[in-house]
């Protein structure tokens, strides 16, 4: 197959992508459900996932990896040195830029429609090491992440050829006759682009960055959480073997495994070759990198604290399932998940009466007790506990407040070492700041007990306006609350779901319709994905002559 | 008139603008002839420009400024701290926000239409502060600065519409019936924006940062350069008249005249509340920023090197005319200006025969002196020098290497103490790198002594790798030259003009059609305008709710 014949191919996906990246309706190009997989994938997945835990690399790197659900990986991957990688990600450079727009997005899709031949491969991959629930890391880590990545290429490809690439200039000078230029117009990328993963959503979180750049004509370093490698590991493998069967140099995206400790990500950050970083991660490197990588476009996404405002509402049962399910769902360690519940001291009214604070606290601790009330589906939303950190900050949770929900260990029934936890709620008072102020991140959330609505939208104004957020939520039955809600929403720079109720939670962000970040508060300096995301990441170099 | 009106009727020049800023050919909204402008204009421009001279602010700061030709200034501004700065500029935010992309494009707009008009006024104030002469203090500071502008707001419209504002989502969801939700998607400003205008062309460096971060919603504060503080006072003027004209809070744009000395913008570009910075000037005050004001997206344009590869010729005597053309207007001093000619010592190919390098320089003295033969002529081509530092640049010139061509004064039949000096040629061997491998801003060019065609394209890339540059220029009768130099000018990053033997010079850039700097070197982090030049200014912030 050449590559004109895969840009035909894939155009009308890519000319379906570039309509509902304008539009922002509903639209998935990658399937969400399992069953639409062919009838031999599981069990095909399922086998490649377990022949790679046997895998090891002579010169492999230690294994850095281990399951939350206890499973033994010991998987181990080459390991280079940044000078190593650097060195090899730039030959490959000059072919990828002259191959063009068109070409650089039909090897993307590609790509991409093999992974999604992958999806429960990396299912497993995804479950392994960030702790996810199966389904979820099916959908999040595969088709979820996959549609992420086409809508970055959408963006990508959109911006690259808003300009025509060739004009001829026509300047009228009178009697001399107009002046004539011929201009040609070429993308030319920014270098070597680096991406660092987290150990939460390791595919979902670095591949729009990884596709943005590779479809602009970078070539892309992807270096995995230490915890998280397995995802990555196949999908640069599938990159590579895309980019060698179409003439290109498999270089043009390399995984950089990292030693126990080694510290690969800061080395490679502050490398001049390296002109694009994408991180998602920790608040605290996440501004290191931004400080100190300044020959490099660096887009992030740390740490936020999201709140929900509680005022009123017309359906109370739906909103405590729904609030239930947001707070369980990969036990809170979702970077869009609601930490703060922001409630008036005096209560709130309902379609079920009024509520007061204790009222409320009590039902939606209830509702969680319901949802996760059967172990076996209990830990198909909750997933396993990613890291000891956060086992901690659990175990330490019911000592910041008045306990409203405890926390309990679930026995997972085909993982019995699994470390599997539901979800602790802790009531504080507004005065609490320095407990509900800062990022817990994991199954913990605040019911913050305030003077009144007037009071939470404050605080969610200050505390975003300090710390940042992903998302952010209200419950109101008031027309005149959601409208200062949707005011501080836009002045805190942060996306506002309101009275979600049924089967769409805060914690979801769609491809192609929903904006996740939006770069305009402390949580993330970009979104994930829109123009700004892509167009930094090449530049356009314009040779003219006489006609 | 209604801000509707006023979007019917600036919706054709819009329109035209989306089509230009696409397909880059020739277009231009504000005709550069002053032949167009109405017969009494010259005269109103002239009186209007000189009733400023003796206008005095009781609460102004001293004046900073200083005609190169000599005119007594003597305008005085209000000064204002950064507190009084930023706490005016944000009263009117909030409506300036809610107005939305069409009616700030056509208030752009509107701002740009009187300011056309204003173009004579304007065209003196530039002239006696940057030095240029009428003729292009007319055109470059009129109607290419408005034309910029207005490119700007095209792109920054094009950005903030690219995205439904509005979709409803509908993902099927089996026989639940689909989930349906109502979104909204915002443009939201990032802030305070602050413009830092430099000394050479106080309107045509800082309109498309202006234009673009008000377009996009942001507050503007516009700190000239000290020495050329009217043209944009002027501007700021006549922006601030619209927007109050309109309903809107003129404080939207401010002037930020500072006392001598007092380094105001540096003050004001710490400020958490400044967002965006856009800056013409040094490298290393460009450079601080970039390190320094992190709160802000800082777009700079500071200096670089620019070089004429020189190999062969077709039209000896049209190379020769168009770079003593391009050596000579507005006196080197315009961040497009070639400075480096890389002739190799073996000489070149021409359609008059072989020439010597010897001969090739001396051939471009003497087209120089031919051009400016004429004092009356001279003058108007050459404009004034802008600074002492640049007379002294010049001076010391020919101790640098061996001259073949020195400066001289020439008197202005106007403006007696006009400062004005013809170009110098210092030729230089390849070795002396510490002598041609910085800007030497002014009109001095050096003719560097190359091994090979092979060798100049060589170091092209070496010191345009170091130092950036804006332009880059080559001439060859060969193909495969032409191709090695358009491979070296993609690599380093900076736009090439090939085999210019016309009236079209590598110093100038058209609005619509040359992007102007890349923002893939050293020279400037960002191109005027693009895509990436506008998407960063705004962010999008979403609202979803239950259809």
């Amino acid at each position: 197959m050449t590559v004109q014949s895969l840009i035909d191919q894939h155009r009308p996906t890519l000319d379906r992508a570039l309509e509902a990246i304008r539009t922002r309706e509903f639209w998935s190009h990658f399937p969400e459900s399992i069953k639409e997989q062919p009838e031999e994938a599981a069990e095909q997945g399922r086998r490649a996932f377990e022949a790679r835990l046997t895998s090891t690399d002579a010169q492999g790197s230690q294994g850095t990896e281990r399951s939350p659900y206890g499973l033994p990986l010991g998987v181990t991957y080459p390991h280079h040195s940044p000078d190593e990688l650097i060195a090899a990600a730039q030959p490959g450079q000059r072919a990828w830029r002259d191959a063009g727009p068109e070409a650089r997005a039909a090897i993307s899709i590609e790509i991409l429609e093999r992974l999604h031949r992958r999806s429960i491969e990396i299912a497993h991959a995804v479950m392994h090491t960030s702790g996810q629930a199966f389904g979820m890391a099916f959908q999040a880590g595969g088709p979820h992440a996959q549609d992420r990545a086409l809508e970055a290429v959408a963006y990508a490809y959109a911006e690259m050829t808003r300009h025509a690439e060739r004009a001829r200039w026509e300047k009228p000078a009178g009697r001399r006759g107009p002046l004539v230029m011929e201009k040609r117009f070429t993308v030319v990328p920014r270098g070597i682009a680096l991406v660092i993963g987290c150990n939460t959503f390791p595919t979902w979180n670095s591949y729009p960055g990884l596709f943005a750049s590779l479809a602009t004509g970078n070539s892309v370093i992807v270096k995995p959480h230490p915890r998280a490698v397995l995802p990555l590991a196949i999908s640069v493998e599938v990159a590579r073997e895309v980019l060698a069967e179409y003439g290109f140099d498999p270089d043009l995206v390399q995984l950089a495994a990292e030693r126990e400790g080694e510290k690969l990500a800061a080395d490679l950050a502050l490398r001049p070759e390296i002109r694009i970083i994408d991180f998602t991660g920790s608040t605290g490197f996440g501004e290191w990198l931004e400080a100190s990588a300044r020959q490099a476009q660096v887009y992030t996404e740390k740490a936020g604290v999201n709140a929900v405002v509680v005022d009123s509402t017309s359906d109370y049962a739906g909103m405590l399932a729904n609030l239930a399910f947001s707070l369980s769902l990969y036990s809170g360690q979702m970077c869009t998940a609601p930490q703060n519940l922001l409630i008036p001291r005096d209560g709130i009214a309902t379609d079920a009466g009024p509520k007061t604070f204790d009222e409320v606290t009590a039902d939606l601790a209830a509702a969680v007790g319901q949802l996760l009330g059967d172990d076996k589906r209990a830990v198909e939303i909750l997933g396993a506990i990613v890291s000891d950190d956060v086992v901690a900050r659990l175990d330490r949770a019911p000592s910041l407040g008045d306990p409203v929900l405890a926390s309990h260990a679930i026995t997972h029934p085909a993982f019995p070492n699994a470390v599997i936890r539901t979800p602790a709620i802790v009531a504080v008072d507004a005065k609490r700041r320095e407990v509900f102020g800062a990022e817990c991140f994991g199954p913990v959330a605040f019911a913050v007990q305030t003077a009144s609505t007037a009071h939470s939208i404050e605080l969610f104004r200050e505390v975003t306006g300090q710390r940042g957020a992903i998302t952010a939520s209200v419950y109101s039955a008031d027309p005149a609350v959601l409208a200062e809600m949707e005011e501080a929403a836009q002045d805190a720079g942060v996306a506002l779901s309101e009275n979600l109720t049924g089967a769409v939670y805060v914690n979801q962000s769609a491809a192609f319709s929903d904006f996740h970040a939006t770069g305009a508060n402390a949580a993330a300096n970009s979104s994930l994905t829109d123009g700004a995301y892509v167009a930094g990441r090449f530049r356009i170099v314009q040779v003219r002559k006489h006609a």
